[in-house]
């Protein structure tokens, strides 16, 4: 993990195949996201979908077809600055590769969304357990009964993540992460994993199972791997997204995007 | 000015011409609307227009082509329940109508934005002076020297409103409004008009001029006038959208669009 790099220099180790790991701890305090790519004729419903969602899905940028350097990163190039991508073709997962430029179209549309390491940081600061992050473990993702306001085609049930936390430090978490609105912001939920239809807090649907100190509650946030659903189940001809954990690295600060 | 109708009560006495006049003040506490419908082919620009530009253009709903009713108002219908509209051909405003079902077609999308009449309310609750309130004026609306991020063919200056305030009770403004995110959220600027390249402000470039006292200076909002003007240099077949100041009513509080 280095913190010292910044982005751009990220970047250019990530372009040049140096870099080939998850970005997490990288960069530390600089804006990362999540990539969907996608064809123009799907493009407004895709976007729709995210206006219908801000929670899971915050919209950071969006390109105009075809392009690929983000107003969040001048110069960067989203086609060959992730580490890792998906291909999914017919909502099926077929490969991972760490360059799309074959795959990119005139027709392909960049969107760049939100992604918790924003107010994971935040809450760092804030001396709250991100128990993750100390254990060294990918989040705990789950996939809840909650559904998502439709854009046909796109359809998802929301996705949340989870942290462990007292209740004291739950409604401290509330405070810091509600500035964080471009970044899933406020939780959805605390307390009771049943109300959102999940069984096992051990068994997560992606990620990690993290421990749960006595006396702990579980705090759920919104979480963008339910943009990666929707455009999925979609069953698209072609579509691509970062790789879980190998996200954007943009230019821009956390703060910058916080309400307030 | 009634307060104690009800949006679904205001919304039919609209519907059979009982009510033609402006909405300010009707329904208070119920969020408002700016109403924009142009042809799907430039749904997704206009929506990315909407995406890069959150402060004068936040998004509350956007329906699916041909589609008239809103999810922030079930049983109500954008064609015939606003109280006047305005029809722009090639950016020319042509007809203002109480009924656009002529004009309605399939393929047509409906966008509903975020109003200041919302955060209003809140900054009276507060004791917070809103002038044009209180002389009966409509508010003081201004260009800008700043242009929004443009997304193709939609691009347009920065709208401002203007509400003069001591600096104490600006920055109580500034706090009351940060609240309200999805109605234009906290002010753009404070204090000196010319940085906004402002060269009186006692002549707005769409509604009143009001009184400035001693002491006071002016505290600037973005406005959803910005997207009128962006929907009208776009030069389009058919534009439709509300006329100022007569509003779509929704069934939503202002309080519910707020971050906390």
């Amino acid at each position: 993990m280095t913190t010292d790099i910044t982005p751009t220099e990220l970047r250019a180790q990530i372009r040049s195949g140096q870099w080939t790991t998850p970005t997490s701890g990288a960069a530390t305090g600089f804006l990362q996201a999540n990539l969907v790519m996608l064809p123009r004729s799907l493009a407004f419903e895709f976007l729709l979908f995210c206006t219908r969602n801000p929670k899971p899905c915050p919209v950071l940028d969006v390109l105009a077809p075809g392009q690929t350097e983000p107003a969040i990163a001048p110069g960067a190039d989203l086609t060959t600055d992730l580490p890792r991508y998906r291909l999914y073709r017919s909502g099926q997962l077929t490969d991972e590769v760490t360059d799309v430029r074959p795959f990119f179209e005139n027709d392909t549309v960049s969107f760049l969304l939100g992604c918790s390491f924003s107010f994971e940081n935040a809450m760092l600061a804030a001396g709250l357990p991100v128990r993750n992050i100390a254990e060294d473990k990918n989040v705990s993702m789950y996939i809840t009964n909650r559904t998502c306001r439709p854009a046909e085609p796109f359809e998802a049930p929301l996705v949340v993540t989870m942290r462990p936390m007292t209740p004291e430090q739950a409604i401290r978490a509330v405070q810091v992460t509600t500035r964080y609105h471009q970044t899933h912001g406020a939780p959805i939920h605390v307390g009771d994993p049943a109300e959102l239809g999940i069984r096992d807090l051990n068994k997560p649907d992606f990620g990690d199972p993290v421990t749960i100190h006595p006396g702990e509650i579980p705090v759920f946030w919104a979480c963008g791997v339910t943009s990666s659903l929707a455009v999925t189940a979609a069953k698209l001809d072609l579509v691509m997204t970062h790789a879980p954990g190998h996200m954007f690295v943009s230019d821009l600060r956390d703060e910058h995007m916080t309400i307030m």
